[in-house]
């Protein structure tokens, strides 16, 4: 299986997502992998795993990915998770190293809201409550960034250089809150969090499309359905928007109409349907 | 991923081996998967399970299998195991049924050495020891033919049918085993079971082929050098030498004729290496 991609100003994503199926995606300029419901066999070498939450097309990798790395001596990998399925995760790991005969190397994570994690000198993240039927987060990736402050906006280049010549520090470090991912969750995920809303590019969960299931059930199941964006459209101030976890029930060919015929003007040119390859 | 495929005198195999990356092997016709180091996304139909050990490369799928068919309404699977993991299982299983909030429906069977299960009105199994690093066995499977006893096989067709008539009992039920399935063992699990060596056709792990690997080393981690499987030629009866899980260091392309160069006239035309799809 190929992986599907999408790229946004010069940062690529790669993965898979089939509601209910398995869902995986990968930043490989960040070491970053989100869930995995898939067996990394390609992407083993990805240092860093979010993980939304335990429903297995979401998380079957897991033991595979520690397993893997472990044999082929990669450098112990994090995997971060919401604090709640913590300890659950701890006892499976376990009893999958009883059932292989050796010791795996990891670090488990647990992830609790709105805390932030660094990944590396200029990357971070930190969750965002996501509302499905069972324990789950939604993930923000930051970028840091040296920007002026703002009471030096207006002066000359030259003043600049005597200032900081003087010690004056006249730019701070700012978090850019570049990619959300959101996994499984009702639209509340993206009503309640600014950052989500305001991340460059929104990985959106959008299990449901049409009438034959409507908004009350797909609520119901603990996901989003089309018309639920459309109807907050003004509420997504993200660059692009990549829809994610459609059902099996809508065929991957037909996807990109039935998105397409509903969105408002204001929605168009920023949503992007995230298809498995061979639909593309 | 497509499935690399085999058949013999009309039993259809298909399925894949990686040494140390994934093995599954399913039968179709039979309703039956031998391992499922993979995620069954297009075989989650497969009624029966088969596993020979714990390793994740074999075994992976275990719980996404069992999820899946729970999730679509599908009859609980079987899943025949060592005896030895069949505890671990449960407690895996039954942590993974946390992490999703739903109960999972299935019938996890613990399985000693040569003892027969049936498996339909004419399929039945048993497993024969297996000499892994971790609790293993081989399995295999048996057809029951309608034989001619011995002592009637002279006589003429309307003989017979006077017997019949008489309520005589001229034939007998033979269960031929048809298939064996290695999963991952020392060479001994050949030598030690004539069931094994009369299987019509066995799948026989060779992970390693060469002196860059040799026969000391490949005992060590449990398997099988071919040239093991070379020194013992004349052991093997069967038909069809289906061989699987060559370790990544050899390159698919050329597995066939590595392995064809070392073969003797007793085996040549018997043998089969089984590769990824892309390298056939």
């Amino acid at each position: 299986m190929s992986p599907s991609r999408f790229s946004h100003k010069g940062l690529h994503c790669e993965g898979i997502s089939e509601g209910g199926i398995r869902t995986s995606l990968i930043v490989p300029t960040w070491r970053l992998m989100f869930d995995i419901g898939v067996l990394p066999i390609d992407t083993i070498r990805i240092e860093n795993l979010l993980l939304t939450h335990g429903h297995l097309d979401h998380s079957i990798g897991v033991p595979y990915y520690i397993s893997q790395r472990s044999l082929q001596n990669l450098k112990p990998p994090n995997v971060y998770l919401p604090d709640r399925i913590y300890e659950t995760y701890k006892k499976i790991l376990s009893e999958y190293e009883i059932l292989e005969g050796f010791q795996y190397r990891y670090n488990l994570h647990p992830v609790t809201e709105k805390k932030m994690f660094d990944l590396s000198g200029h990357l971070s993240f930190q969750a965002f409550p996501t509302h499905h039927r069972v324990p789950s987060l939604g993930y923000t990736i930051y970028e840091k960034t040296k920007k002026l402050k703002k009471e030096y906006i207006d002066l000359e280049k030259s003043e600049l250089i005597r200032l900081k010549e003087n010690g004056v520090l006249v730019s701070e470090t700012r978090s850019v809150p570049m990619m959300s991912f959101s996994g499984d969750t009702r639209i509340e995920y993206v009503l309640e969090n600014e950052d989500v809303r305001n991340s460059k590019i929104l990985v959106l969960e959008c299990t449901y499309l049409d009438s034959s299931r409507d908004v009350k059930r797909a609520r119901e199941w603990g996901h989003i359905h089309l018309d639920e964006i459309v109807n907050h459209a003004d509420e997504f101030e993200n660059e692009k928007i990549v829809l994610i976890h459609f059902s099996k029930r809508y065929h991957p060919k037909k996807i990109p109409a039935m998105v397409e015929e509903k969105l408002p003007d204001s929605l168009k040119g920023r949503v992007h349907c995230f298809l498995p390859d061979r639909f593309l």
